[in-house]
């Protein structure tokens, strides 16, 4: 699938935003701003290659970048625009030598965009694979780390390019707790470049194909909108996703604390789905959804809130009283699903004394 | 002065805790665990040199070590003992070069100490000066920092030897509110290396001779049990302080938080200051004192307590309800004085609406 994105022009970035916001699961921050930094590399013809995972060589070094903080800051501060770049070249420095690759920690929201617009600036290509085939909302989630790249060295930078730089954690649930300590000091938002890791690792601990699922989304709901086709079918029919719940947002509950936005949603249902009450819990990202008290789905499965009508996905930040939305279930990619994964991404590493119950299906990228 | 330490042995080293905790102003944390540390490197006569500022060639390479954290954390956790000398080792991994000289940045209670445990891991001399000529809470009460020396790179230590290093942050206020919310993640308490300097730039920004003013304050209170004489004047007269209240510890509010010991003591009269009461503030340190409303004395001015038999220091973390006390007003060393240094370690820096207004009488080591 990676040829679709070979030749990143406007509209497929506009696709892969999209199918981004789809698969970010609620999360991953709103990328307007990302896209409009992209937009004149774009139009230069500065676009970064987008190589597949097995086209990067073994002793090859690929670092992934992107932004870390609550997606409600990401609507009221701009960041500067370099953050990432900047972590990188931290990164660079300590290590003595220059990074090969880019690749994104989650394939959600701005954190799939921020890697093309480092990658702009620094000349690299970007890998299409990602650690989460989703989005998640703390470090210890993604795949390099569960299945044993170190999490240090690490850098984190903020708009002012104050810089961190952990040299040594020994695990990244401690490197998540310090770094969101640092970035809710940084203004609720930093730029990061970690982990560093081999080619031969990246293909091992990676979700693959991931940013081509995303543009492959984003591609399928544009076709659908401009067939007057049904753009949800179009979506549920990449993603291998299904339909969950049908209705209307009565209840949403959202603050902003220990960095993150966390909150509750309260839906009632809609059409085939009347009569009935869903509850949502979320933490950057969806996380559970329930109804009745029955778990319908949970993570590390996707639960993705789309616009009845356009599909439009409707993120954690922007979720308001009113919308008509359908949620969407999409199963989780087979990384995600061993039960080394599940001790960091299931519903009990989250604090729910629940077993994971599989949505049926199988991940878009990993057909 | 500072032939009265280059043999530093067992009794020296207790002259020096003792006076650090008298120049700490009620802070700098309990120099116990730092004088365990150093006890079998004096005792197998590996004690560090200890060098005048003035023999300190310009170009040589000065950092500064010692613990960053509430007091009351060192009564209940103990530390790995050495936190520092891994934060001096990636500071210089980061500069390419090793460092030269230790000096620490405070001289109150274990900062006093601690620069001498690490330099004799390190195989360093330790230089006879500091950067507050007492003990302070935050870093950008530093002399070195508020003329001048830039404050980055900084590194910090856990427990577990964690380890971040700062690599670019501009200000001194912002390096204490990012390395202070990594401290408290880091369980409250955590080693620092920094600032770097060259001897250059340490002569003409650090406090002179204050780690022998702090082993002659300990030598005269010694000397005076000895012999049976007040021991609180051979202090006063050391240090050029003042009694300014004796009272009871009559109310004892403290608390930790944002990683600081806060709080506020009240005091009742005794003798010649029967029928007073001295309300004294605190942050890590004792800050101002104030009697029906009057400021006494305040901040950059050190306010010590002290048993009033002994002279022993009651730091703010060991005072409790009816303690006797003398409260000691101390001259602030020259370079906390001027325009510059007000900014940071006037009464305004700590939230008091009051202009310094300075005690008579001269720092003991600016004579």
């Amino acid at each position: 699938m990676t040829d679709a994105l070979r030749g990143l022009d406007e509209e497929r970035l506009e696709d892969l935003v999209l199918g981004a916001g789809v698969l970010g699961a609620g999360g991953g921050g709103n990328p307007y701003h990302g896209r409009l930094t992209l937009l004149p590399y774009l139009r230069a013809g500065r676009c970064p290659p987008v190589v597949a995972p097995e086209e990067v060589p073994d002793d090859a070094l690929v670092a992934s970048v992107g932004g870390m903080g609550a997606p409600t800051i990401g609507l009221e501060r701009l960041p500067r625009g370099d953050e990432e770049l900047v972590a990188l070249r931290a990164l660079e420095a300590h290590l003595g030598r220059t990074v090969d690759y880019l690749i994104p920690a989650e394939i959600g929201g701005s954190n799939a965009v921020a890697p093309f617009v480092t990658a702009a600036q620094a000349g690299l290509p970007v890998i299409d694979a990602d650690g989460m085939g989703r989005a998640f909302p703390e470090l210890q989630h993604c795949t390099f780390t569960i299945y044993g790249v170190p999490c240090t060295p690490a850098a984190i930078v903020d708009i002012r390019h104050h810089t961190a730089l952990f040299t040594r954690v020994d695990d990244p649930v401690s490197l998540e707790r310090l770094a969101r300590a640092l970035t809710v000091q940084m203004g609720g938002a930093a730029g990061f470049a970690f982990p560093v890791m081999r080619g031969a690792d990246m293909k091992r601990t990676a979700v693959r194909g991931t940013l081509s699922l995303a543009a492959a989304v984003g591609a399928a709901v544009r076709e659908a909108r401009r067939r007057h086709a049904d753009p949800i079918a179009a979506l549920l029919h990449v993603t291998g996703g299904q339909a969950l719940f049908h209705g209307k947002l009565h209840d949403v509950e959202r603050r902003f604390e220990g960095g993150f936005a966390r909150g509750r949603l309260t839906l009632e249902g809609l059409e085939e789905s009347r009569d009935e009450r869903l509850e949502i819990e979320l933490q950057n990202e969806y996380l559970i959804a329930r109804r009745g008290g029955e778990v319908v789905a949970s993570v590390p499965d996707l639960l993705c809130l789309v616009d009845r009508l356009t599909a439009e996905p409707v993120t954690t930040e922007i979720a308001r009283y009113g919308l008509r939305v359908l949620v969407l279930g999409i199963p989780a990619p087979r990384l995600l699903r061993t039960p080394e994964a599940l001790r960091f991404v299931g519903p009990r590493a989250f604090g729910y004394d629940v077993d994971y119950r599989p949505l049926p299906g199988v991940y878009g990228a990993d057909r």
